[in-house]
C-alpha cells in the first residue's frame, strides 16, 4: 500500500454507537453523507477533504494506532483497552456525551461476605478450588488485569469470551465477570453483584487521531481544528439559550447595572441593551436586553427578570457558541509542540 | 404505606397518548429520563424532585383523587367521568392541545326519524320493546347517565363494554352507543350515525393535581408553578416567530411609528430599533427592527414590512415566550386562597 | 363536471416521493394536515381554501395540463415526458432540492466499443440483427425517443415496460435501456454501462401550475403567491444562520468598518451594531453585532470575527429569510402578462 | 332487535388471544375467512351458516350470556368472573390449550411474614392503617372477593383498575394485589411475591355457549356438534404419529402377539399387519405393520419395535384422530336432556 | 442477442403476488431458490435447467408473447389485457387459485338512474356535455373498450392512469372507472358504485407459455409436462385427506359394501381393506380401512364410518393426488397436434 | 463451583444461526421451550432432564471443551478453529443442513497475476514492502495460520479484526483476507477476489459433546441417543414422501414384481401390496401398493407406476424415517469404547 493522501474519520459501524455517531454529528452541522448504502465510504461536506469509513469500535482504535486512520470516533473503554503505551493514539475530545458505560466487576449474588472489591482482594488466596486460581470472564483483558493487580486481587485467570458473560458464572465458564453495565438490570436478571469500588472505567464516545499525522500533515491537522470548532461550539450551544426581553428603566446604564446584580443572569460580555419604542411615544421608558442563559437555569432566570422590571421574554435557540480558539485544540498544539 | 415525600406526576402508559405526552413534555423542555425501560419511573431533570410514573389514564385521574399522585396528565373525558363530586381533583391546564377526541351519542343509520337528541328524546318512551328500556353501549356511564337525564332521553338502561362498541347495535349487544370518535370513519364503516346535538364532551389531554396536596405541601406548589412555567411559555411560543428586519428611514422614532400603523406588527412592548451599518457609510439610513409576530401572520406581516420599506427580513424560531406569573398559577392561587 | 371553485394542490402519493413532499412543505411551514388517513383529501391551514389531493407523480402532470388541477409537484423527468407543447403546464418552482434522479442511457457492459453515445450513434445503424432496429426498453418514451432523434442512434424501437427495466437487455426483452438512477448501484449489478454523455435529463421536484387557472382564477394567483413567499424564504433560510458577536472597539463605525475587510462577513444590508454593558463599566469598549452568514462559511466567519476582536459568538437558526416579492412570482407576472 | 336467526360465534378481538384463537381454528380445519379487514364478520366454511364476529373476551361472556352471541371463544378466568350464577353460559370445551395464565394474589416483597395466604388471613384483621382495610387492586372483583372470602382474608376493599396493577403497591394506589401472570417476572420486576396457595384460577381459552340457543334451536345443537368433532379430533392428534415399519416374522398373528408384549405399541384397536414383498421373493417372511403411536413415546415405540425384529420405521403426521361421538358432545346432550 | 438455450419462467416481482406465487410453489414442492438477494435469477431444483426470472406481471405477458420468455405466471387480467390475438401466449393452467380480482366499471354514487350497465348504456349517448364523450379512467384499454362496445356503452373516450384511478371522478380527471377490486371498500370510500353486470373479468394467477416454444423446444415441451404434473397433483391434494379407519365386520368385502352403501365414502378406485389384530386374539372381527376423503366431507364421512361400524379413525395429511397424466397436459398437447 | 448434576446443550444466541437452530429443532420434534424471554435457560420436553443455554457460537464450542457445557451447536468453522488438539470436542453429527458458508482467502481485485493460492505462495516471499511481511487480516487465526503454512505461503502476518474485514485492504489495514462468505456478493461488492484453491473451510452447524461427559456420565450418552435418533429419523424423512397406489393385476407377486422392475420404486424393504375391494366386486383385480420415494423422484416415480397400470397415486408426508440403530451412535460408542 503506498502513502496515503486522503483524510480519514472512522466511524463506528452498526447498533446503537453508530446511529449516536451519526446523530451527533448531524446535530454538530457535521452531516455525514453516504452516496451510496452498500459502500463503506462517506463525506462530510463541513469538512472538506475529509473521507468518513465505518468500522467496529475496536478496530477503529487499532486502525488509528497504526496509522491507517487519521481520525476515530470510539469508546473511552476501547480506547484504554487498546490504544497501547506508545501514545500513538492522541484523545482530541474525551466527553463527546453518548455512548456512556461502566466497566464493572460483578460476583454471584450468593458469595457470601464479598460485596466490594477489598472482599474480594481477601477472600481471593483462598478461593480456587483445587489450585485453579480465581477465573474472570471478560472481554477487556488489559483494563480487567491491570486493575485486579492494582487492587491486589490475586491470584486471577482471565478467561475471554464473545457474549453473554453474564450468564459464565452460572453455567461454570468462569467464577466472575468483569463487563460492561448501563442499567445493571442484565446483572441483577442474572443474580449478579456489582462490587463496590469495582468500576474499571466509566467510558463515553471520545475523538481519537494518530499522532503522528497531526505532527506530520497539516491539512490533517487543519481537519482537527475544524472538527473541534464545530464539536466544541455545538456542545456549548447544547447548554444555552438566547433571551430578548423588554425592561421598563431609566437609562441603558441602569438596566445593565440590575442586571448584574442578579445571580443567573448576564451574557458572556455582559447584556446588549437598546431602546424599544411604544405606541404611547413620549419619553422612552423601555429598553430592549440580550442575553444568553443556560437552559437549567432558564426559569429562575426570566423570574429574576421580572423581579427587576422584564417582561415580554422572548427564548431562542442556540446552534453554536464559539469562544476564543477551541480550548481542547490550543492543548493538543501545546502538546505536539506546534 | 407511610406518609409519602416524593412528587408524583403520573403520565399514561402506552399508546398514542403516551408517545403525545413524552413528545410534547419534551418539546416544553421537561424531558423524561427512564433510566431503565423495565421500570416503572422516571424523572425530569427541570423539575428536580418529581418522580415520574406510568399509569392507565383512568387510574391516573383516581389515583390523583385519592392523593397517591400529585400530578397526573389525562384526558378531559376520563377527568370528567371520573373526578367525583369532591372537588379533589384540581385541573392546573385544560388544554395541552394533545390527545384531541368527542364522546358522541350514535344510533344505527336505519333508525328511521332519529338524526337528533331531540328525535331521540321523543321517541325513546315508546322504543322499548317488551317493556325493555333504550340500552346504550358505553365505558363512560356517569357522562353518558348525566347527558341522557338531561336532554329526557328516558328511560334508558346503561350497558358496559370492553371494547368494539361500534359493533354492539349489529350485534344486538344494545341499541346505541356513546363512544370516542376522532374522525367518524369507524362510526361509518359500521353503520352509526352521530346524532346532532349528540357531543356529550369534547375531550383533549389536562394536567391535573391533588387539590390537597397543593394546598399542603410547599414543594408541590413550587412543582406546578415550575410545570406551568415551562408549559405555558412554551404553549404560547409556538404560536410566534421572531423577526428582524432591516429599515429605511430618517430616524428611530419614524420607523418605530410606521411599524405601529401596520396591523400585525408591533411586538409586545413595540418594536426594538437600532442602527445598521451599510458599506456606503456615511449619513445613516437604516435601522434594524426586531419583533415578535404571530406564525400564522408571518407573510402578511413581511408584506407590510415591505410596503414601509423594509427589506432582509430573517426570521428565527422561538422556543419560549415568559410574561409575566403564568396566568393558571395565579388564577390557581387565588382558588385555593394563597 | 361543473366548474370548479376549489383550488388544487396534487402531492405524490405513496413512496419516498410523498414522504419527502410532506417533510419538505412541513419544513416550509406549510404543514399539511389529513383529518382522515383514508380519505384523498387534505388542507394546508397557511394557505386557506386549498385542498390537497394525493396522486401518482405521473397523473400530477397530466391532471394540472388537462386542468381537473390548479397546482402539483412532480419530478423534472414526468413534467417534461408528460407536458405536451401547448405550454399549459407552468412551472413556477424548478428545484425544490428533493426528489433528486437522471434519466440515462446504459447499455450492457459486454458491448465491445461501445462507451459513449457517440459511439451509439456510430454503431446503431449496422446493429440490428436479420433487419430488427435497436431495441430501446424505457418508461419514458417521449424524452427518449427525442435524445435519440437530437444524437442521431438511429434506427431505433422503444419498447414500454412496467419495471425492473435493467434486467431487460440480459433477458433479451431489449437491447439496452433507459433508465432512471440514483446511486448507478443497480445498473452496475446488472452489468450495464451509463453512455458517456448518455444523461438525458436531471430531475428533481418541481412545483407546477395550470396555465389557464393562474392568468383566469385571482384566487390561484393568490395561492401561487403564498406558496412561492413560503418556499423561497424557507430555501433561501436553509443556507443561513444568524450570528450575535461582541466586539470590542471604539465606535459603532470602527466595528461596521473592520466587518465590512472581511469577505465573509456582512450581512443582507451590514451589520447591526449596539452597545454592550459590562461589569467593569465605565467607559464603554464592547459592542454587540448581528449579521447573517451562510452557513458553510460559519467557522471561517467565526475565525474572520476574531481576527478582528470578536468573542462571545453565538449562533442561532433561521427559518425564513424574505427579500422584496419572491423572484419566481415576478418572474410568473412577466410571463403571464399580468 | 328482532329474533335473530343466524348462528353467531364471537372471537376474541386483538392481542395476543386472537392470533392464537385463528391459528388454532386454522389448525383444526376450521379456516375463518374475513373478507374485508375493516368488517367486524368473518365465516367459517367449514361450518356453512356460522357468522363469526371479533369481540373483546369479556365482552364475548357478557354477549353469550345476554344472548346476542350463540358461541364463545374466551379464557376461564373472564368466563368465571362474568358468567353469573344463572347458568345461562354453558361450557361446551374447556381446554382448548392456549391463552394460558393464572391469576394470583401477590404481596410486596417487603411484608414481614407474609408468605402465604394463611400468613395473610392471620395478618388481615391487624393490618389497616387508620381503620381502613386491606386494600387489593383488581380487574377480577368476582373471583377475588370470592376467594378471599373463602380463605377468610378481612376485612378488605376491593380497588378496580384499568392496568399497570403491579405497581399499584409501590404508588399507595392499593396495598396489595390480585392479577394474571404468565411468566412471574412482572411480579418480581416489582419487588412483588405471589402469595403460597395464592391462586385463585388457572385460566386458559374455552369454548362457551348460550344454553338457551342449545336448546331451542336445532341448528345452534347442530353447529356445536360440528365444531366439537373438528375441535376434539385435532386436539387428540396433535398428541400421535401414524407408523409404518416393517417386522420379519412367521405370521400375522405372530407379529401381532409380540407387538402386544410392547407397553408402548399397539394401536386404537390393534395393528394392522399386511405381507411386503421383498426383491428375494420365495416364501414371505417380512410384514408390514401400522400402528398409532404417542408422539412424546415415539422414540420408545421405535426402540421396542427394533426390539421385535421391526425395521424401515417411517411415521407420518396425523390431522385427526375420531373416536365415537365427541365426548363433551355426548356429555353436553345429556346435562341439556336431549 | 443471439438464440437462447435456456427454460424461462418468469415469476411476478413485488408486492402480493410475488409471494404468493412463491409460496403456492413451495406448497407444490417447487421451491424456488434465489442463491443471492440483488440477483434477479434463481432456480427450481424440481426441474432441473429451469431458469427463474422476477418481472412485473405485465412485462412477463408481454415476454412470453414476444418470446424472451418460455413460462410465466401472471393474472388473468392482464393476459387478456396483453396476450394479443396471435396466440403466442398458450394458457397451460387457467386457475392456479390465488391473487384474485375483479376489473369492473364503478360511477359516482351520485349519478341519478345508473345502476347497471344497461342504464349506462341508455344514458351515454347524452351524457356527455358539451360535446365531449363519457370518459372513463383505466389501466386496461383494450379490455375495458371492448366491454363498453360490446354492452353498446358509446360514445366513450378512455383516458390512460398510472394510480389512484379511485380518486378521478371526484377531481374530474375522468366521469367513472373501470378498476380492479377485490373487495370493494376502496370503491365505497370514494363513494363509487360497482355497476351491476359491469364485471369486466374475473382474474386469478394463472401458468402460461410461449406456444412457438412448446412446439419447437422439447425441452420446454418436457418442463411444461413436469410443472403440471407438480401443479394438478398439489391442488387436488389439497382438496383431500387420506384417512385410516378400524371396522367391525365379517370379512373384507362384506366392509367394503358396507362403504360403498355411504355415499361420501369409496376411495379413487374402492377401499384397501386389511386384517386388524386384536389383543383378544380369537377369530378376527375387526378391518383396517384406508380411503381418500374430501376435505370439506371429512366430519360426514366421518359420521358414515361410524354409522356402519367404523371406530379409531385416524386422518393424515396428502400432499399430491397424482391421477393418470396431467389433464391439461393431455389438452395442450392435442392443442398443439403432438 | 460444585459438580454439575445437569445435562447441558447450548444453542447459538442471537443471529440468523439462533433462529435456523430452533427452527430445526422444532423440525426434528425437538421444540424448545423458553418459560421466560428474558432468562437464558430453556428445556426440550422430548428430552427429559436437558438444560438448554444460549451462548454465541465461538463460546460453545470452548464451553464444551472446558466441560462446562455437554453438548453444543455451533459452525464447523468455529469447532475447527477452537477445538484445540486434545479431543475433548466430540463431533456428533457434522452435518444438520443448515448455516452453511465457506472460509476462503481474497485478494484485492487489482493485484496483478494472483488469481490462485499457487500465485499467491510464488509472490509472497517478495510482496512485502520494507521487510513487512503479506499482512492477512482474519478472524480465524488458527485456520488461517495452518492454511498458509500448508501451502507455503510464507511469510506472512495475521491481523485480527472484529468486524467489516471486507473493507480492511481497501483502507490500508491489512493486505488481504481470509473471511467468512455465503453468496460472495460482498466480496465483490468490496473489490475483492476470492483465490483460486482458496477454500480454507466449508462451514455448517454441527452437534458436538465433550467427550468426558459422554463417557463418565451416561445420562450425557443417553441423552446422545436421544438427540440422535430424533435427528437421524428427521433428516432422512426429510427427503422421502411415502407413496398408496392402486394398481391393477393378478396377484400380490405380480405387482411386487412388476414394481422391482422399475429403478426409482422399491420401499425399503420391498412394497407393501393389499387387496382393493372394487364396486364392481367380482373377481379382484385391484391391489393397494404401499412403498417409500425420494421426494427428487416424485414425479419419474410416478410415471413408473402408471407404465405398470398404477393409478389413483396418493402421496403423504413423512416425519421421520429410522433405521436401525442411529449410525452416528453407534460410531460414537465404537470410537468412545463404550
Amino acid at each position: 500500500m503506498k502513502d496515503r493522501t486522503d483524510i480519514r474519520l472512522a466511524l463506528p459501524s452498526k447498533g446503537r454507537m453508530e446511529s449516536e455517531a451519526l446523530d451527533f454529528l448531524k446535530a454538530c452541522g457535521l452531516d455525514v453523507f453516504k452516496p451510496n448504502p452498500r459502500q463503506y465510504q462517506a463525506r462530510i461536506p463541513a469538512v472538506p477533504g475529509l473521507t468518513v469509513l465505518f468500522q467496529r469500535p475496536g478496530d477503529i482504535v487499532v486502525g488509528v494506532r497504526q496509522g491507517s486512520l487519521d481520525f476515530g470516533i470510539s469508546g473511552t473503554d476501547l480506547i484504554e483497552e487498546k490504544k497501547g503505551g506508545d501514545g500513538d493514539v492522541f484523545i482530541l475530545h474525551d466527553s463527546l456525551g453518548f455512548g456512556t458505560c461502566s466497566l464493572v466487576m460483578a460476583v454471584p449474588e450468593g458469595w457470601e461476605g464479598v460485596r466490594s472489591v477489598a472482599d474480594l482482594a481477601r477472600k481471593a488466596p483462598g478461593m480456587p478450588k483445587e489450585g485453579k486460581p480465581l477465573r474472570v470472564a471478560t472481554k477487556y483483558s488489559v483494563l480487567t488485569a491491570r486493575f485486579l493487580r492494582e487492587k491486589k486481587v490475586e491470584p486471577f485467570e482471565l478467561i475471554a469470551s464473545e457474549g453473554t458473560l453474564e450468564v459464565a458464572p452460572a453455567i461454570g465458564y468462569a467464577d466472575m465477570i468483569s463487563d460492561l453495565v448501563s442499567t445493571g438490570t442484565t446483572l441483577r436478571d442474572n443474580h449478579l453483584l456489582p462490587l463496590k469500588n469495582g468500576e474499571i472505567i466509566r467510558s463515553q464516545a471520545c475523538l481519537i487521531a494518530n499522532r503522528a499525522a497531526l505532527k506530520a500533515r497539516p491539512e490533517v491537522l487543519e481537519a482537527a481544528h475544524t472538527l473541534l470548532e464545530y464539536i466544541e461550539a455545538y456542545l456549548r450551544a447544547q447548554e444555552a439559550y438566547i433571551v430578548f426581553a423588554n425592561m421598563r428603566g431609566k437609562s441603558q446604564q441602569e438596566i445593565a447595572a440590575k442586571i448584574f446584580d442578579q445571580t443567573d443572569l448576564g451574557g458572556l460580555q455582559g447584556p446588549t441593551v437598546c431602546e424599544v419604542f411604544t405606541r404611547a411615544g413620549g419619553k422612552q421608558e423601555w429598553f430592549a436586553v440580550n442575553i444568553v442563559v443556560r437552559k437549567e437555569k432558564i426559569v429562575r432566570a426570566v423570574q429574576q427578570l421580572r423581579a427587576i422590571g422584564g417582561s415580554g421574554v422572548v427564548v431562542s435557540p442556540v446552534t453554536y457558541i464559539f469562544e476564543e480558539e477551541p480550548a481542547r485544540f490550543v492543548r493538543m498544539r501545546e502538546e505536539l509542540g506546534k
